[in-house]
């Protein structure tokens, strides 16, 4: 029995989800590390870059050599030599001499400094006349400027950023250990439902829900199991269901949005081994009948039937989901991205229960603005049309035209 | 020569970028669409959902039946029957008459609306009450309401999102046709550079910007090909880019920061057939020395050596061209995702040039603080630090501490 009491505030079923841990661990090639979630601390295994190296094209020398240096009364130095890029230089550098050195180069023995090329001026073949004076460590960069060996340079719960790949390039981690990509397998029910590939009859339609919730984990991380279509019966789903489980670390049931077809996940869930019901209804429209439990260390979820509040449960709470088991610490600041716009009528919202509106964005002279997007839930026309979701706080009656709106943007 | 006015300001840049055309086209399966661009307006085969559907669990009946019935005077019914879900029901409704309909379900032949089962009290096996009018139509989703036959439902040049590929779906769109992920062929230069499966000896660093560069186009929706490391010579370098060019839509060359490499990339450029040069240097900082051009029908680009231009350069313009070559209509709204947070100190700019500063985002209980990560463009921490950039307009001398800026997000 459904009760008042036993809908969960969606501040709670962030909290419950955020109990929930990482699905796993493997290792991975470089190549594939974007985007991907280090599983521990990684530490700096050496001095980044490990050399002095150059910043400009000029000539290394030792910063004292240059005091007093200026364009009326420039520096006479003895050009002993050039660096070779990526090796290391021939002598030692003594007061009075330079040596040519090209931008990304190491810096020979006994400079400390680069004077820029366009502040000298090449006499002949083994003098220049420098005209600006250098400190130590001008134009250089030290063998640990970039990373301390030992230093913890990503961690634990960090989503590689291209940036961030191209560090561990920089000290050569070839094989990368992370958080195994979380398995979400996806079970379509309804009697109405056919295969995409199929013409459907009169009463029948394609499964859209599938695609759409699977194309949404894609997006968030995680890798969708297509577990097909299943007829709405208490045996057919719970064979469905348990042949999932072992092959996915959670199982989402989407489609079924009658009263019955409901009533059956709720009973295939709850005769599932060591069956935990974490949230039986969310205050929040569209989506309030989502079931959310678990079965071991499995997370099982019935989402609602009709595909724009399964769409919505899926981006608001179950990328959430995802996250969680991805390892993820915290949440990828873009992944809920908003922009400010003004809102083109009221909107009218139901006390006691957060509202997601569908809106539109148009560009116009004086900034966005967000024109919502009316129409029945089972319509996927609704969010098609759409450009993000506006929500409406529990607490408040509802919005007003020309009020500055956050719009959370479908990823595009 | 390099002179002040071929610097080309950054929205001069812009536009020669979207005069640029999508790479190519291909078909691909529905499973592999999200994210991919279509590359023809898509009109609808047939109506969506196609038939007068339930949207609740109820009684299918003649609207006018139920006219005048309240909770004090119901009307009664007839029940003459269930409609099976996804199947046509048995019969005609005729006035005075209900059949039992799930959500989802089917209209039976002569009815027009249905009754919320909460509306309805079941009297015996075969009458029930209706306490509530219904219109014609309530609780219906008519044939054509998400879609109608021939309605263009996605746009040429947009990105397919979870619910584009579920509207596919719900067509039996299969084989999507879509614009080909544009191929970029990056190389990276430098005599000091070594393989990342490689110890550098001192001088040598190994290969850090194929990597991020590489991480950049993938998330921008391209395909990275990798053409490995060239040394600072015309010939290698010609070589291997006369080898990428069949291949690529767009060759990238990578590294090299001395004024030397950079010569060497643009006089490699000038030797390929029907060079043309589109920019030399970019009024910004960091990542001034960039070079585009174009041979035949393919974009080639000498990206700034240092690591953090590098990135900054790709960023900004790069993933721009890749949303040209992907036949992307406009800019993904997501992909430059910016957050408001206030400067931790004061910024100065040069006039004249447009400032891209890396900033770490730190969340105090006043909102978000923006913090410059200052440091020298050929360290990657700099990057691996920031959370994002900010931009100094170029008619700006700085930005003053305790300013709102706008921080675009590295995607993480």
């Amino acid at each position: 029995m459904e009760s008042f009491f036993e809908v969960k505030r969606p501040d709670e079923v962030f909290e419950i989800i955020d109990r929930l841990g990482p699905a796993g661990e493997e290792t991975i090639p470089l190549t594939e590390a974007l985007d991907r979630v280090v599983n521990r601390d990684l530490t700096a295994p050496e001095d980044l870059p490990g050399f002095f190296r150059s910043t400009m094209d000029g000539y290394a020398v030792r910063a004292k050599s240059t005091f007093g240096a200026s364009e009326g009364l420039p520096a006479l130095f003895e050009l002993t030599g050039e660096v070779p890029m990526g090796r290391t230089g021939e002598g030692v550098v003594r007061e009075g001499q330079a040596v040519k050195i090209p931008t990304g180069g190491m810096l020979p023995a006994g400079a400390d400094s680069v004077v820029m090329k366009e502040h000298c001026h090449r006499l002949d073949e083994t003098t220049i006349e420098v005209s600006r004076a250098v400190s130590p460590l001008e134009n250089v960069i030290g063998p640990a400027d970039d990373f301390s060996r030992g230093a913890v340079f990503l961690k634990r719960g960090h989503r590689l950023r291209p940036q961030d790949v191209g560090v561990l390039a920089g000290f050569g981690v070839t094989e990368v250990p992370v958080f195994r990509r979380p398995r979400i397998a996806i079970i379509s029910t309804g009697d109405e439902i056919v295969p995409v590939d199929r013409i459907p009859l009169p009463g029948q339609v394609r499964d859209i829900n599938q695609y759409t919730i699977g194309a949404l984990c894609r997006k968030a991380g995680a890798e969708p199991l297509f577990m097909g279509l299943c007829a709405d019966d208490f045996d057919s789903l719970k064979g469905i269901v348990e042949r999932a489980l072992p092959q996915a670390d959670s199982v989402w049931i989407s489609g079924g949005s009658s009263v019955g077809t409901r009533d059956l996940t709720l009973r295939v869930f709850e005769s599932l081994p060591h069956f935990e019901l974490l949230v039986h209804g969310i205050s929040i429209s569209p989506g309030k009948p989502t079931i959310i439990g678990r079965s071991g260390n499995r997370t099982v979820v019935g989402l609602p039937g009709h595909v724009a509040s399964a769409l919505v449960v899926a981006a608001i709470f179950m990328t959430r989901l995802i996250f969680r088991l991805s390892g993820y610490a915290g949440l990828p600041r873009h992944w809920g991205a908003e922009v400010e716009a003004e809102l083109s009528r009221n909107v009218p919202s139901a006390n006691g229960r957060e509202d997601y509106v569908r809106v539109k964005l148009i560009e116009t002279d004086a900034g966005l603005t967000a024109v919502p997007v009316f129409g029945k839930s089972g319509l996927i026309s609704t969010l098609v049309d759409a450009d993000g979701l506006i929500r409406i706080d529990m607490n408040t009656e509802g919005l007003y035209q020309g009020e500055r709106v956050k719009v959370m943007l479908f990823h595009s």
